[in-house]
């Protein structure tokens, strides 16, 4: 008789662990310096993943979209918490051609094909905005534990990019890494909450889904913390199971940039391992029936189509 | 007929304005590299002011004084915003023998001097402790800005010493300065509410003694910012006047340091020149009697009877 069990169990009322992966972080056959980098560190940085042009044309959008009154009241647009100030704007490639087009420029996603060893799509797509002066904290977390906790990623098989929109500075609430976290799976305590997505994405101080303190602490004794900083149009892609977060921006200096995670096509997306109802898909778009990917071989037009019947699943 | 104008007039209710700063930076004669980094940068700083067994005592003294039932309720004792934590302690060389000797043993006096001019007394000494995971920010000011206009301070001629107690890392909210901005007078807007240090002294976004956000950015713009990191046992020595802050700290790395201001003895309190109730004397001492600096001719027996005769003035 062989008995299941799932590797990445979290949300435990027992007190939480630190679990070994078991499977690979680089599941293609690339040994390039960059995947190298990866493999050890959890992430890599590539400086011009974006022209100066791209840059603009993106910040424009964000502009455009704020106040877009189409788009008021649209639950993808996640304001700063008790202000109406945007902090993310979900499916931005559905909602702007510009930035699917800049996504594209990126390079991204040969990148996540070269990592992930399969064709990829896109998980999620959103656009991060931290304004000067009062932009809040994102604390310390693995997104794949609340994917595959809340939404029911089957295994560690996913990257993240972040294209910088504006200057990282170290003072400007930059994204920070704990470089080999990636490598260890850090159960969380507490169970989940219905409709917790909707609390988790606008507080700084997640009640589910963050890590103890002190694995946290433990974690950066062993580990350190890297503070990844760069120009408008740099590109960091990460490990969907890297420790990161990013303190708040008291500096004048706003922070954007847009985060578009992909899905390896063979790492379905089972039922919320957490036992919760399934969070909306514009938070977690299922692979393409086909197992192909349809950033590869669908056109502009038809990529927006393809989504719409996604999400209306 | 002469009118005597304050050439740092603040707390205004017109739109505020970025005057010059009409008097030194340096008020003596060194030309040492480090006093013409201040001069420059506002700011110098140096490794290794306090020895690892210092350091290691002043860090177990912030442990005895946050459980020392003695001083708890005492107003000195200032905790984070809505929670038990200890912030700062004020008038730390007068609670710990073991502060005032590692003050000593910095060399921050020695330097105060050289760049003041003149004998010099601590005006105020606190220790700072910003946690880990919590810590609170301090938002953008002017030091002399609220010692002008809250306690009388006549002119810029004092420079506070940061001792650092843990490492100050990019991501532990370490201090951040903007250089050049200590020789521009920024003023502020609206009226110093009664009382108002008791709120000053906790919260992270002033009411009041904040410079306007289109001023803090155009600062920023045109001097940058600091970002001042260094090993436990470092000091910063920084202008009176210089713009700075400190970022929240999300990191598991608590910040702790020692902050003492030396006030030049030809350097009167006035009345303060917001007309505002001055501010208690743990915030702001007086020059001693004699013009001569206590620290420098008393033993440390005698320089703390002076100093508790001077609280009770």
């Amino acid at each position: 008789m062989t008995t299941m069990t799932d590797p990445y169990t979290s949300r435990v009322s027992a007190i939480p662990q630190v679990l070994e992966r078991p499977h690979p972080v680089v599941w293609g056959t690339s040994t390039t310096p960059d995947v190298a980098v990866f493999a050890e560190r959890g992430y890599l940085q590539q400086d011009h993943a974006l022209s100066t042009e791209s840059v603009e044309n993106c910040l424009a959008e964000i502009d455009r979209l704020q106040n877009d009154p189409k788009v008021r009241g649209d639950a993808r647009i996640v304001r700063e918490e008790g202000t109406s100030a945007v902090r993310s704007i979900f499916d931005i490639v559905e909602f702007s051609d510009i930035v699917r087009n800049a996504v594209a420029e990126s390079g991204a996603e040969d990148i996540a094909r070269e990592i992930l060893g399969s064709e990829v799509y896109i998980y999620q797509s959103r656009l991060n905005y931290k304004p000067g002066f009062h932009g809040g904290a994102f604390y310390w977390h693995s997104d794949f534990e609340t994917w595959h906790a809340e939404d029911g990623m089957r295994h560690p098989r996913a990257v993240s990019a972040s294209i910088a929109l504006t200057r990282n500075e170290t003072y400007n609430g930059p994204l920070m890494i704990m470089p080999g976290t990636h490598r260890s799976f850090v159960q969380c305590a507490g169970a989940t909450p219905e409709d917790y997505y909707r609390e988790s994405l606008v507080t700084t101080a997640p009640r589910v889904g963050a890590p103890a303190e002190n694995i946290i602490a433990d974690m950066a004794e062993t580990h350190g913390i890297d503070v990844l900083t760069g120009a408008a149009g740099s590109m960091t892609v990460f490990d969907c199971n890297a420790l990161h977060a990013s303190g708040g921006n008291i500096s004048p200096l706003p922070r954007a940039n847009i985060f578009v995670v992909f899905n390896s096509v063979d790492n379905p997306i089972d039922r919320p391992f957490s036992g919760s109802v399934p969070r909306p898909s514009f938070l977690a778009k299922h692979p393409p029936a086909t197992g192909k990917a349809a950033v590869e071989t669908s056109t502009a037009a038809e990529i927006g189509a393809t989504r719409q019947g996604r999400n209306r699943r």
